[in-house]
């Protein structure tokens, strides 16, 4: 009977989940799927390697609830992996705030600390811990490792983790934690196989998705990134603003009579590529798109991302190599031609027909900056923290 | 009998100001002054070159105003300055919106105009207004001219320029303005006598004042700069806090129950170099102090400079010359040193003489990159602009 990990990634109307079978000392992906629209109008899909597919809907208005997603996976897993014995289940946390450096093994201490952190990480924190307080009280007997977004990036100084406010407001955790840590830490992982100076050296890594960063890894550690205390901060995303003068929001409470949750709503779900374009938020009609709005916001996302490259290459006093991930990332060769064009300055030198065909290596022999596509796998990572927790505690 | 023209800046609570004698094509100062504490305990100073000294005290508790400090200015330029005759008044206007990219000449339509931008700078415009205002009412046959922090900026493309936001709120006037532009602007005419390639180049401009911030110059025009909707984003300053997450201002609502007018003295008054250091904001003081949060807000200022100049220098796709300018820059050589030391990745080496000198040149002969001290000189900046403004429209 083979052993499975579980992993879990819940959001707040959403629970995606991967499985992996543990071969040996490799991990293996067997299914893949979610549950959407939790409390509106809920449907199952799950495709599997070695299992059989399968898709369920609710109707409109029933409410499965994170409770009913997890139940819905667990029914799916008994049925079609029934050869298989789950082992562990591996969660994506959003916020490991200072303390969690790793990955960790859920216990009663853990998830009191973790809920501490819901402050820190309001819209997305209370998903991750219901999903491990619901599987719990379902199979205690399941050990479950929390995985966080944001441990990758406990090895940056504190001279880079620090804004400049007093203790009095610092001293309550207000900090750049950084974002899409198991994104690079993955990406960390596996850039020896592709370029070994870079992995011993300066890299920048873009993580281009829905959520968009960038971090500068040095020797496989996060020494700087671009989000900050929030996952708005830096880099313009499908529907977050990224920077913004805090005065701006100072001028939406006074001047627009804006409201806290009127701000969240307008910074987070209402900027970005969407904002900005008034066409969308997803890169693909973006640049299908004719309107000259679209057309601007495919510019200002470029140059932005060119210029936290330069500020990420001045963390690092310099860059030796540039590594496109994630969605828009892998598959928008038009969004990295256009960075590219504006990375020149430092070496870049684009080879079109290997960025036209996804790469690994985008850039030309000359280039004197290797750039590169490299596939992320945050799930993967997840199962592998997963297994290595357990051993290490066993 | 020689023409004057009068420089005034006005704060809060304090009145500033110059007198230049336009001697042919030239101009001379001969007086700066100022008045302080204009509500709470007034006094004032004049120093004077060809016109005597002068100071004068209020008591404590003596409500002076802004009306008060330019009649005392007009009595000590009629009592002290009789052999000339005043022709204009050159006034530093912080905020001249998208409309004003070169100074204007102080007309009714122009003073409605201005006050329309109050909402953008509310800490700021109106007491430049006031004194506008003031001076018109008893002099109404001086000509006044406005010269803004902004217009410098207003050659940065639309892309600089933009926030990642819906135009809903851009459309209010919410994008990057970028502030210093009489210092910059300043900075650029007198470049070419110290370097003419970077004149002619790429340069980033650093006014390291009590406020602070960077500016990436091609050729003479401002393509980028740190400071963006207000003057609190970029650089951390003396007290206030330069880039911050707008999450974390969320956070001081909902969580720290702060009002907009506690978040505005926090990140304009108790940030920056006096909030980590807890010492002092002045830099003369932080340099002498013993104690690790002052060394710590010192390494913090040093880095977050290094880190704008990356960006500023793909803003630019490279840089031709480094420039330090105002009081920090002009004088703490140590700061520089601490800067140019994270700055060796783009070439730059410092010769530590040149700078314990002051310059005008600091990097050493082998340095790839040219860096210089050049003292700025808004005042002149803005009696140029008069001077010009005048014969432009007479």
């Amino acid at each position: 009977m083979a052993d499975i990990i579980l992993v879990l990634n819940a959001g707040s109307s959403s629970l995606k989940f991967c499985v992996f079978e543990a071969q040996g000392g490799d991990l293996q992906l067997i299914v893949h799927g979610q549950v959407e629209e939790l409390y509106t109008e809920p449907h199952f899909i799950a495709t599997g390697i070695g299992c059989d597919s399968v898709t369920k809907k609710w109707g409109a208005g029933v409410v499965l609830g994170h409770e009913g997603a997890i139940e819905t996976i667990g029914e799916f897993l008994r049925s079609q992996c029934a050869s298989h014995r789950l082992i562990a289940v591996g969660h994506r946390v959003v916020h490991g705030g200072q303390g969690f450096a790793s990955p960790a093994r859920v216990t009663p201490a853990v998830l009191d600390a973790l809920e501490k952190l819901v402050p820190l990480a309001p819209l997305h924190q209370p998903h991750s811990l219901k999903a491990i307080r619901i599987f719990r009280q379902h199979r205690p007997d399941i050990p479950q490792v929390a995985c966080f977004d944001t441990a990758f990036h406990r090895t940056q100084t504190e001279v880079e983790q620090a804004y400049a406010l007093p203790p009095s407001v610092t001293e309550r955790g207000v900090r750049r934690y950084g974002f899409h840590g198991l994104s690079y830490e993955y990406i960390a992982s596996v850039l020896p196989q592709f370029d070994g100076a870079a992995a011993a050296g300066r890299t920048v890594v873009a993580h281009l998705g829905n959520g968009a960063s960038m971090c500068a890894i040095v020797a496989g550690k996060s020494v700087a990134s671009t989000m900050g205390f929030t996952a708005v901060d830096g880099l313009p995303m499908g529907t977050r603003c990224g920077s913004l003068d805090p005065g701006v929001i100072l001028y939406l409470l006074d001047e627009l009579k804006m409201g806290a949750r009127d701000i969240e709503d307008l910074i987070y779900r209402k900027s970005g590529l969407l904002g900005v374009s008034g066409v969308s938020s997803d890169m693909r009609a973006l640049l299908a798109s004719d309107d000259a709005r679209a057309h601007f916001a495919l510019e200002l996302y470029a140059y932005r991302i060119s210029r936290e490259l330069g500020s990420l290459a001045a963390a690092m006093q310099g860059i030796d190599a540039l590594v496109f991930t994630a969605g828009i990332g892998e598959h928008a060769g038009a969004i990295r031609e256009r960075v590219v064009r504006r990375v020149a300055w430092l070496g870049a030198e684009l080879d079109p027909a290997a960025n036209e065909a996804g790469g690994p290596r985008i850039s030309a022999a000359s280039s004197r900056l290797p750039v590169w596509v490299i596939p992320t796998n945050e799930e993967l990572m997840i199962a592998r923290h997963t297994c290595d927790t357990l051993r290490e505690q066993r």
